[in-house]
């Protein structure tokens, strides 16, 4: 990952790709979309809308949705095989199918030469993930997983703070992403809404994790409609997850304690989404004979800095797009994919478990 | 536990102590409290002010606290040493000191003839909490811990709720309390905060868990400064508490999920706290070839029941006084204080663990 | 206004003219659009989804909106004289120009036989509004006003409330719409922001206003940025406005006070935008010496109505092409247009006095 | 007002007034207070615990709450006729009576030599409130308003940051303060709520009114009980309040628009209650031809000081205490009191006016 990217302030990656862009005026990214169904169009329209990109051909095994893409982009060629992408005539492909085929399709791509942009999470084990992240290595091709909200201005800004040291000590990560959502067919709730707060976790914390403990349960059907993750770190620091997909309240909130500020990121505030909270937590030890602990407070100000407003999809299309032209690897690249699903994957296990730690 | 008391609408506990209480107006409470600390002033308060109950003396080992206590309470007499409540001129003590002297404070209490009311937890360990309430039972005295929340106008009317059948098949309680707290010198965040909540569980599920898995985390000092706990029943039912003592921001929500109604109980909300949402999920399983389960939703009205406001602490101290005067079982009695510490010392035993579970 | 539309329950509208319309499914309005500026390119997706509407041409004075509309509607014809459009090949034209040129060209289209659908306020002053009104019952064409907040699931569902007596006496209806706003050309605050709340106000209250005060200020320019404003009924109902471009942060709440029940609508609530407080206020006169008037007050729980989610420009513009083609008369048409303009217009004249009420 | 006082930081009137205290550590205030009322305990509260004031006598016409009061202070003498507190063995007297007693029993006491506290609003018309100015002044003794918010952590941290230019040019004061409220005897919701509005307003935009516009509305006995008030001022400064017992739920929130930033202030927000908004306008007249306005608009970040938690009614009786033993001017001052006074007055007779404008 380029480190002029990681370290710039919020929201500056879509700039970013436009400056660099503009330097390579003459090249453009020829891409094809393989997947219409609830994210694809999303994917469809970015890819549209960006300047070094031309969207060239959209694959679904759907005619009925190829018809309906069809009609709002006329110039774009529509196929019921994903094969007939591998012929050459892309420079790149979107993956946005099902979880199962993100592996044998982004192997097919990746094997035909073209870039990858892949669909969160980027497959369903962490052995095909590696596999993934070898082969692209090989090729020479970037491989990017779409880990959207590492792409967006609230999270970035909270990394831009993060990397300032303004929190001291980084103490716990806290995560709940609650809502009445839809069953998926191929996923439970910890492979379909897990990915992004672990993603966001993997971008802010930049730390290795150690072990993984979870318990789920299900209730209908025969996955998994809610659960809880537990990922530790060497230390005290804790990150937890809340995954659910049978609340009554939507609820998308991180908070994020430090031993000098803490944060808290509620995604569904309309203005306001991250608060910086001048709180924390001090400790001495005193010698006397009781040993006491003397702890100190601090309470302050609350700081809600202004948040950039660019799509984060936008702003991820556009990074990978300009990653591909230029042979830059992505923020969001088969390692940091790995990274994710291994998680996911020790949350599985964890939870067949009844909670023990799965060791990573 | 009196099926009358149990059955009525929230917040008449108090109503039917005082309807009770004139038939025995004869009748009167000789009450001494034992510790004057940060939840002491309260209990004396509220005993203070209860028709068929005499505060007569106050115990603690802090000659100030006595001194600024007997000037409010002039005709209270006040004592540095808890053997000189023992003396026969009580007929019930309320135990607010720390943990560690609940059970030998209880047990010399009941040996001595008294009711004892004692704060949560009712002692810190599961065996002692077994000796009190069979001494209780043998020595023909009530016993009752302080689960205050339990005599709550929001905990009740969401037990009505349930009650009712309301909710359908209960799916899930996930509880959040987490504030920048104060470390406390003797408890650790799981027996300083999770009592309230497992109480409150405990008081509303009515269903006996199986096992408890859960993950702390020491920042600062010795103790664990937070936890997730996961208390397991037979089924798919689920409980989980967030407790944290380094939260930047006061959260104190408890969501209910149920197949037919779904609730979410905010004690921070200046009115509507308890918010019952007429929203569900209901499954079918297509017998086709796929066995595809098919899961309707269901979203309708939201309604914020009128909430009883009556101080729980004065209903809670009010109820002690009507079971030891009457000879009834206190609603939260030593079996349910019993229930409670069993759960937090699996819960402390499976942090040990790195969060397996512990059967219960 | 139609007894069966008035009457049915909320969010009904649209439902029913998809009824209405199978029984004429020959029959198809031919609509053009006149401005494509903020709010036009709205009119034009939601006519272009329209069953029995056929969207047939987009007239703009600037070539390059037309450009990207044309690109979007391949089928539609542009013209940037509005004189085209009224050459007899459509029945309908919607008007989303700025408010001065909504007389003249509402004349001419009406003049020419066409239905219709002008952006609201209707036109600048109430007599040309009263001149409309009179043209279309002449030319026994529909002539509707976008009062679009009359087509919205919160403002349905509050009607049918009020129908149904539930709130008993109505005493005020409050409204405050603030935000950080764009300045108009042509439009101060008044102008601009208040037809929503007053054509809000004109349908839930069903009441004749009797005078309107109006206190505004100008800051930047030479308009109105914020201005207060009361209208005056019969008896002690008063209504306020309170509407702002000035504002750090964004406010849309109604608050309609009964002597039974009350009502909060908050329209940027993301669920529970109308929540119906079972709270009132009744009073008794104590014939005593000292005539001592015996206020009670009553408090009981909340409840929050299920809303219908149809977009509510959707609603208005099907009902549109319901009335035109069937004959009917708008639930919002040119004379409730007219009420609105004349309060508005009452308002301009009483910030000229200082406040002073103007009758009406 | 001493300037002193007026420029320190927020919060510490109470902080200065311990520190001057010290110095005049052999003087004593010897205060009184006349009624028990709804108010009166407070007020009886935080003089019995300021060190430099000694709590002599209390009296109300009714002799429970005397009783009951003794109880609690039993070293107080009590008294059902305030010309007993006249005899000269008081320093001060505050007076917590109905609003028509405030101007005889501070005529009185002022006439006695006695420094006075009297309630909010001052008197019940400008020409008495003016001559208990007079009087004050005459006889050299502290006449305090108890404007209480003035005396509060978020009212005097806005105040700072005003006096700091942080808002640029004032463009407007907007207060709502609206419950399920309790009608009083004697005044109606303009007296009894619009004092604490108009004082924070007086205290924070310092600037002299010219005049008043207010429309309220009677719907229960015969007194307002529900208004809406508008102040003007030179300029297009603004102020406006709404007052309201009818509400069905409590808002008390005021936005202060300044034309570089703007103030939230919500006194129901658990934490942050003052919010800083770096937004602002600016304006260029473009000279062009059309004259066309260029307004920009700026959005930045947010920002909610720590607020100073002394209770502010302590900080306004210590605040009393030490400007009658050292000769200073109370920063709500007979001055102050006579201002709010005059703007409720004329809201009174705009009012009777309906709502044309009281020049002041």
């Amino acid at each position: 990952m380029p480190k002029s990217t990681d370290t710039t302030p919020s929201g500056t990656v879509a700039a970013e790709t436009a400056a660099t862009s503009r330097a390579d005026a003459e090249q453009t990214l020829r891409v094809g979309v393989i997947g219409c169904g609830y994210w694809g169009p999303n994917i469809i329209r970015n890819f549209a809308s960006i300047e070094n990109c031309e969207l060239r051909t959209i694959c679904d095994a759907d005619e009925d949705r190829l018809d309906a893409i069809q009609r709002r982009y006329p110039a774009v060629s529509v196929e019921t095989d994903a094969a007939a992408l591998m012929d050459g005539s892309l420079d790149a492909v979107a993956i946005c199918t099902p979880i199962r085929f993100h592996y044998p399709m982004a192997k097919a791509a990746l094997e035909a030469g073209m870039h990858v942009f892949v669909e969160k999470p980027m497959t369903d084990s962490s052995a095909t993930a590696r596999e993934l992240v070898e082969l692209a290595a090989d090729k020479k091709r970037a491989l990017m997983v779409d880990h959207t909200f590492v792409y967006s201005g609230p999270v970035r800004k909270i990394r831009s703070i993060i990397d300032d040291g303004q929190l001291g000590d980084l103490l716990y990560f806290d995560s709940v992403r609650i809502n009445l959502g839809l069953f998926q067919q191929d996923a439970n709730v910890v492979w379909d809404l897990a990915p992004h707060d672990v993603s966001i976790m993997d971008y802010l914390l930049q730390r290795e994790p150690k072990g993984v403990s979870a318990i789920g349960s299900v209730h209908f059907g025969d996955q998994e409609d809610m659960a809880y993750m537990t990922v530790r770190f060497d230390g005290p620091l804790l990150a937890h997850f809340h995954v659910n997909w049978l609340a009554p309240v939507k609820i998308r909130k991180t908070v994020i304690g430090g031993s000098q500020q803490m944060i808290v990121y509620d995604d569904l505030e309309p203005t306001d989404r991250v608060k910086v909270y001048d709180k924390g937590v001090s400790v001495n030890v005193d010698d006397s004979e009781r040993r006491r602990v003397l702890i100190d407070y601090r309470t302050g100000d609350m700081f809600a800095p202004k948040i950039d407003k660019t799509e984060p999809l936008f702003a991820a299309c556009s990074h990978f797009a300009d990653c591909a032209l230029n042979g830059n690897t992505p923020l969001t690249d088969g390692e940091a994919g790995l990274r994710v699903v291994r998680i996911l994957e020790a949350a599985q296990e964890s939870i067949a478990k009844s909670g023990a730690e799965v060791t990573l």
